[in-house]
């Protein structure tokens, strides 16, 4: 699609002059994993919405996110099995291959099929800068050349970019050229063809933890650093542990409760040479930083309706994802994905635009972002849902909980016959809240934990009670018989 | 274990005579994947339980079914995906191989780690044969040598054998040398050695379906036979002809809608030459019967109780699992397992133990056979729980369908795209109550769908509507997100 031109169902394209004065019943602003499936909603339920989109029709999951590292992180593992493959040796024709493949995926980050697709639906889309003008009635400036109206809703959801974190040497960070620097962020990595020698990586959550794995297939030499004491720091410790020790044994270097504290370039280049806080030196290639995300609010003129930010930039909403305004909530803003921060993941953005499109088709009702599986796609993969102990305690709840070493299973040990070295991690833990009796939490990390941990997501959402779950037949010799036990170990502390 | 002789806690062996007149508290006839685990919960609660096997401590499913089976297909995938391999030759040495791996996974089918788990849980145990005597009170003889009484109950959990049906040439089979006739069952094809470069199973159920895959990926060449219309014949037709299709994408000869006429001895042998319904002669080096299995009563004294199996040899029992003798129930006689025929897997008799196990210990509550996951563990695995159309309608119940592609997925297409030669099939249906708006049936086949699906299990049988279902966030890109989109269709119709 040509830049600030518009298509309609119809494949007409108009300059975006031509929107002058048009008024929508809806406008949507980003067209990643929130706004595409919601515009695609609402147009084919008969709506006139236009979704506007600054970047790629889509956003970043289909191009350089989730899609691209599944690919690799695929690739990675079939190569780690090749017999005879050579663990501490850079293998760039496989990582090549495995580029081309994950490449070949996203479709060469080409957004016209996506662009299609919404267009089918019934969306016109425009790509353009919008931005609230001063004095806004229910109105918006696409690049500064029109204004378009809404009748019934303005849904934002531009999303959120990697953070730089303020570290000597990294921040302030703009205007320099992030790849001359050698430094990465993981839609550069997802998106390059290039495998350093060395790669460090700062922050060891879901996407530190995938791509170091997938570097580290492919024989470079991964050194991950998290400052918090363990890895997936928002999950229960053993998770993270059991992660690290995961990536420990494909070669990764895991320095957790590790500081950063500067960033120099490399002399003799290129690369750069990392200063941890133990006082140890780390050369490498590329340092890729995954600290996290912020919102994307810049340049929206938010400002013009009152709405400020959040600390982490983030955008306050009600339990139908209407924007907060101090004690207010606006009637017919609403903002999803990850420009809230409440779910941050493909699947929580898409579950947010359902619930706004049914909102905006008269069949509301409340969000509930409990029960969200968080999952990382490594080998053995982690699955968590619900509440942590943590989280539970912050809510006054007592728990109970019960771990389970998922090599108990027969299915694991049926695996393992075959495969000795198989040392993989693997556990499962469950967390009830003791008065209710209900599942309110998982932990998970094995062989296709992000297939067979998804029934726990559905069963802390629909406060399935740990007596129904410990009664539930997991089939034998299935990897879901994991939960059988700690269900039952549950269920009779509850009884006891 | 020496026969005939008794084990307790202490290790203590003791001749059968010396128990004569003991009394127990719970007397388990059968120590299979029904009565072992019911034997041990009830020692660990503290009551004095004899258990009474006659072949091997813990079934067949540790020795010559699930386990073995599960060994040989991850065998048989490892293989099939070897690079080079070719399809159509006889892998010997592979096959040998794979026989080995599964010889140490099933710990050369010697059961003295399984008698000494139960032991160690305070279960006493006896091998020999039990018969309920003549004008019997809570009393059962083994080995004709010893009668020993219970007090609170008696369970018979004896499993089942396989089925050889009345088929010129087959039956009567008894005094027959099953295997120089070119004959086998399920638990002679899992504890040999031989490849037969020929091999035609009857019976196009799990285990038929199973070995088929198993064989076929070593170079057999398998011609399986099944009389009736599609392959796992009490499930949705599709998904047998999905099966079919992935058998055949392996290289198995399925023919299904057609009778196994006749068997006789080939000339010259060894094997067998089957006539088909259409005409056709196929000659095989050896037979597989695998149309399923007989529940075991032969030689129990049942009759001393006034009980009679039904007319597929199975025991009637009510929703406590209590034997029922015409219109009443007996109170202190369970039955459980295959010998009850209702849920004829062995996560289904570790359920129907615990159903058991809590009633005699305080806390009874009645069966539900609802959920019990019916998986076939090919590659795709096949995956069936609760109603099926057929069923339903049985039931007088409204439904709903919805049907959906799995390689729809993002999951499937990422994998694809590293696989473009995977034709494998990969579909899931949803059957609600038009009624009731919830779950009733699902049936699933695709990668891991033996774990991704296992969560439509606890919907079934947690009664989630489809509503709930629907809008259960389900994480990206994982395999269990085929679910959302036919839960969101069937939402969608129940709705409007």
């Amino acid at each position: 699609m040509i830049p600030g031109m518009v298509g309609d169902r119809e494949g007409n394209l108009r300059a975006v002059e031509d929107l002058d004065g048009v008024s929508y019943d809806v406008l949507v602003v980003g067209t990643g994993s929130a706004g595409k499936p919601l515009a695609g909603a609402l147009a084919k339920a008969g709506l006139r919405v236009l979704a506007v989109e600054r970047h790629r029709i889509g956003g970043e999951c289909p191009y350089v996110a989730c899609v691209p590292s599944k690919s690799m992180l695929l690739s990675a593992r079939r190569h780690r099995r090749q017999p005879g493959r050579k663990p501490d040796v850079l293998d760039r024709e496989a990582f090549a291959q495995a580029v081309g493949i994950r490449d070949r995926t996203v479709r060469y980050r080409d957004d016209s099929e996506e662009a299609s697709g919404m267009l089918g639906e019934g969306v016109e889309l425009v790509r353009a800068n919008a931005t609230i003008p001063p004095g806004s009635s229910r109105s918006l400036r696409l690049n500064d050349r029109a204004t378009v109206h809404w009748t019934r809703a303005l849904v934002l959801a531009t999303g959120a970019n990697a953070v730089i974190p303020p570290i000597d040497g990294l921040d302030p960070i703009d205007g320099l050229d992030q790849d001359a620097a050698g430094i990465w962020t993981s839609d550069r990595a997802l998106s390059g063809d290039e495998l350093p020698e060395r790669l460090a990586i700062l922050g060891g959550g879901a996407i530190g933890c995938e791509l170091a794995e997938v570097y580290a297939s492919f024989g470079s030499r991964v050194t991950l650093i998290e400052a918090g004491p363990a890895l997936l720091g928002r999950e229960q410790p053993w998770l993270g542990e059991a992660m690290a020790e995961g990536l420990r044994g494909i070669g990764v270097d895991v320095r957790t409760g590790t500081e950063l504290t500067s960033v120099r370039p490399a002399d003799p280049g290129p690369g750069v040479l990392l200063s941890l806080g133990d006082g140890e030196l780390v050369p490498a290639q590329r340092l890729l930083v995954a600290i996290g995300k912020k919102p994307v609010t810049a340049g929206l003129g938010l400002e013009q309706l009152g709405i400020e930010p959040g600390e982490g930039g983030e955008l306050a909403v009600d339990a139908r994802m209407r924007v907060r305004v101090k004690n207010q909530v606006l009637d017919d803003v609403f903002a999803i994905g990850d420009l809230t921060a409440l779910n941050p993941y493909t699947h929580g953005a898409n579950y947010q635009a359902r619930v706004v499109a049914d909102e905006l088709l008269g069949r509301g009702r409340d969000a509930d972002h409990n029960g969200t599986p968080r999952v990382v796609y490594t080998d053995p993969a982690a699955f968590a849902v619900g509440d942590t102990e943590r989280t539970a305690a912050d809510r006054g709840l007592r728990t109970i909980t019960a771990r389970f070493d998922v090599t108990g299973t027969t299915r694991s040990a049926v695996e393992r016959t075959l495969d000795p070295d198989d040392h993989r991690p693997a556990g499962l833990e469950l967390i009830a809240d003791a008065g209710s009796g209900v599942l309110i939490g998982a932990a998970a990390i094995g062989p296709e934990a992000d297939s067979w941990a998804a029934e726990l997501a559905l069963a802390v959402r629909a406060r399935i009670t740990l007596q129904a779950l410990a009664d539930q037949p997991h089939a034998f010799p299935s990897w879901a018989e994991a939960i059988s036990a700690p269900a039952q170990e549950l269920a009779e502390k509850l009884r006891g």
